[in-house]
């Protein structure tokens, strides 16, 4: 496939294309959903699902008994895209206004994980979207039988990222006494809130306190 | 179109389907980015997208010149979706643990707007994602020349909205001396970094204080 005729290729603003792996990792690291395309006949849909990276392939999974995860377990290829929003940029004109992003957009079709793999996944994606928190008990069979986990391989990618610490403001509006700059949008867990009637009275694991900030 | 049939009928889950226009409505008002599906043959991709609600349609704008724009603006049936993550519920059983989101579905082709009504619809996009900062010079007609700007009419929707106070532990795990309980996602505003070099230092508008949290 030639660099210019392929999806990986960033036609827009090419500048803030980024192809390092690395970059790729810690998006999916820090986020905690992706978007999916569901291309189904006639019923096109796009859908939020929680996500883990598992070394170079990434893993959703969903209920056994979703028509979504139902069509994306034959395989079809599809897109799995994840962003995560960083600030909005004011600049000194609408125009040149915008937002700070990363944004990774993963191509190919996932494939259905059965058995000790299933389950070893699944292992992955809960320590992924609750890190720590080591005594929620593992499914059983019955409930393994009720989730559906699909992996991707990471092998067909793109990243866009846009990290303006300033505005770039045209030429004409340079001498404009108006503010412009960078308003960061920082995604914060807040106070945990224990569920109530718990026997014993557990004591909020310190795990929770160590959960990293920037994710969505 | 039955029921049964429809793509906005939520299948999985259905006590978590909303039908409240004013639950859409304060979704997308919440929201700074949807991802939209472009279902461009061979070339299917899910892409990122500034939002602002514009009554009962949505607007989308970025560059006339990228193809995915070009693409959407060929009317084609597609879904845009935006989700809102607002916790992650630590049930004492990984199967039960879960996220609360919110998330909107809309389904439908976009139209392209011209003159005064995209001048009109860039005002608003403008005051959606910067809202109060309107100091900020105008598009010029080579700009809006520039943008792309569509609009999808809301009326084929769905939503799910999880919104757990506590987990929903099975029976069997009611008595284990686990701490479970909820952990809220917050999206905050941090504190603005004013662009170096601005002529006249003005100040940090008064209207960035009163920005909304919860946006993302």
């Amino acid at each position: 496939m030639s660099r210019e005729r392929s999806r990986t290729t960033v036609r827009r603003l090419p500048e803030k294309q980024v192809t390092d792996v690395g970059v790729l990792h810690g998006i999916l690291d820090a986020a905690l959903v992706a978007h999916v395309a569901v291309p189904a006949p006639g019923r096109l849909a796009v859908v939020p699902v929680g996500i883990a990276r598992d070394g170079d392939r990434l893993l959703i999974h969903g209920s056994a008994a979703s028509q979504a995860f139902r069509f994306l377990a034959t395989g079809v290829e599809t897109c799995t895209t994840v962003t995560l929003l960083d600030a909005v940029v004011v600049a000194r004109s609408q125009f040149e206004s915008s937002m700070d992003y990363r944004c990774a957009m993963i191509f190919g079709g996932y494939t259905a994980l059965e058995g000790e793999e299933k389950e070893g996944a699944l292992a992955v994606l809960s320590q992924a979207l609750m890190p720590g928190m080591t005594q929620a008990r593992p499914p059983s069979d019955k409930e393994v039988r009720a989730v559906s986990v699909l992996a991707l391989p990471l092998t067909e990618w793109s990243l866009k990222v846009s990290d303006h610490d300033a505005p770039e403001d045209a030429p004409e509006d340079l001498d404009r006494e108006v503010w412009g700059g960078v308003v960061p949008l920082h995604h914060v867990w807040g106070e945990p809130v224990t569920a109530p009637g718990l026997p014993g009275s557990p004591a909020v694991p310190q795990a929770l306190s160590t959960w990293p900030e920037g994710r969505s």
